[in-house]
């Protein structure tokens, strides 16, 4: 994978509007970027529209399952409620690969409070699904679409999770690619703490008449 | 309590860097504040250090238990090994009052990674412990002693989590009297993800060399 000139990612459920946001971020940067949908016509159209955008043909739409055949790092970009169907759908064609999870378990009845499922966090229920043989990692949880469908910077830093240190050095690299501050953030079991904070940050949204509030880690680099 | 002129705010374990800080901003602000400890003594020699830098009689020093009884609001400020023993001290000194508990539950094995008590977070252990009669909140998590213990503005902004609106109000006011910027941060369950962020801060200073990094939220309010 490291060999290739240029990686080529699939964003699993991609023509919603984060996926969109993160495909187009990323073409825009050179790589080449899979659209991936259930339904793949969805895909198709999702990938002429980005296309236009950027008036070169770098976008590709496709099933989720070809996209994660075709793909060497996917993008999980799925509803939690549809996380378990899209990974089961997937897992073979993922084995040796890394997967970044987007994925926010909000509870729909009570969508402020975090509510996290048995595994600890989306995240980590996401590497159970997978096994051991795929690297999962995450990012880009708490940074609204709203913040990646323009072409500025954005003001939400993006914390990355994750147990394998060059799979996430590959994640840092993706997310400057994409024009944001990333941080490592330490281990998978953190990201409960990424995915917990989606909630509040729409409570704070709610609360405060914030479009779309993020996070920005603070604090001055010793010299040297 | 509201029918008071002047709040008496209690730092339960306050004779540590981080209850210090929060005393000395307190008290410059024109609270009464009361520095708590195990052993008076150390209360009493935090207090007069606290006021001669003060130069007036603005701070006391007092065991905890009857620190706990005096005041009107306590602030729980102890490593977490203390908590249960702490909170066994002054329960019913605590009961129909508020407290704010700023306890990290680190594990010292692993400080960088998220560990959480059974309870979900230390400060719904607290709540556990104490009983439905104490109002238990949760902030200044994240805020390094070193931003306490200077005058001017604070990198970090302060997330309250906590079930009381009433007593939400009132620490959100304690957060602003001490210099920093607070946020409605939702239910007492979401401390976790606040709690959480401090393995991920101290992991980020040392990967980044960073001496205190903190958070900040971000984003614009809506006009009107």
């Amino acid at each position: 994978m490291a060999d290739r000139l240029i990686l080529t990612l699939a964003i699993l459920g991609g023509t919603g509007k984060q996926g969109r946001g993160l495909a187009y971020r990323w073409a825009k940067a050179g790589y080449h970027v899979i659209v991936g949908s259930r339904t793949p016509k969805k895909a198709y159209q999702a990938a002429e529209q980005l296309n236009q955008r950027l008036d070169r043909q770098l976008v590709e739409g496709m099933g989720n399952e070809q996209a994660a055949e075709a793909c060497d790092i996917a993008v999980l970009s799925v509803p939690y409620s549809f996380q378990q169907e899209t990974l089961a759908s997937v897992k073979h064609q993922l084995d040796g690969k890394v997967l970044i999870a987007v994925t926010n378990p909000l509870n729909r009845q009570d969508i402020y409070a975090v509510h996290m499922p048995p595994a600890g966090s989306a995240a980590q229920e996401a590497q159970e699904l997978l096994g051991k043989g795929t690297k999962v990692l995450t990012a880009f949880q708490n940074v609204s679409h709203e913040h990646l469908q323009h072409d500025g910077p954005v003001a939400c830093d993006v914390l990355v999770c994750g147990d394998d240190p060059g799979a996430k050095e590959q994640v840092l690299q993706l997310v400057a690619a994409a024009g944001l501050v990333g941080w490592d953030a330490g281990p998978l079991r953190n990201a409960v703490v990424v995915e917990g904070l989606s909630p509040i940050l729409f409570g704070i949204n709610k609360r405060y008449k914030i479009k779309a509030s993020g996070i920005r880690i603070t604090g001055e680099q010793a010299p040297g």
